[in-house]
């Protein structure tokens, strides 16, 4: 239960963060999720991390779960606040893989 | 007919490719073809510009066209072979929007 980014989301869903570790810790973060049972695994990221989410869906897919279906891909715009109180904007990504 | 990375596709497809320009000349690019009557255009991007082709769609959509519709995203594993022989695989998306 100490994967890289894990995190159980509000309904329950299985969701992935990525971050800033190796691209392989977040691919075997998904595949160790899928073998533990679950049917669904959702794969998040924002920013310039985004190239690297779909890194990991294309590596868990064609390397390791071929058998894995493509639910979904949905691309967002999040506000962050800033320290300074302004807000600025930041694209996001939303994969979600199915057995 | 000089916009940044434009190219009409085999299929006739109007293809936007992400490269390393500012973001957004890409999204002006895009704006541009849908403004000269064009119903459907790709944008299509590999490895690191992958976080950049999202922004460009957001913000296309967000900020300049709200009435366009999103027609698929798709990611893929592209071979790329080296300059010693050797191949390598790099993530690709492909965001097709129409009006």
């Amino acid at each position: 239960m100490n994967e890289p980014g894990q995190q159980i989301g509000a309904d329950g869903e299985n969701v992935i963060y990525i971050g800033k570790k190796p691209t392989m810790n977040y691919v075997l973060a998904v595949v160790t999720q899928f073998n533990s049972g679950v049917q669904e695994v959702a794969i998040k990221a924002r920013g310039n991390s985004i190239s690297k989410a779909v890194d990991v869906k294309e590596i868990v897919v064609n390397r390791f779960l071929p058998t894995l279906k493509e639910k979904s891909i949905r691309t967002s715009s999040e506000d962050l606040a800033n320290e300074d109180g302004t807000h600025s904007k930041v694209s996001a990504i939303h994969i979600v893989l199915v057995k």
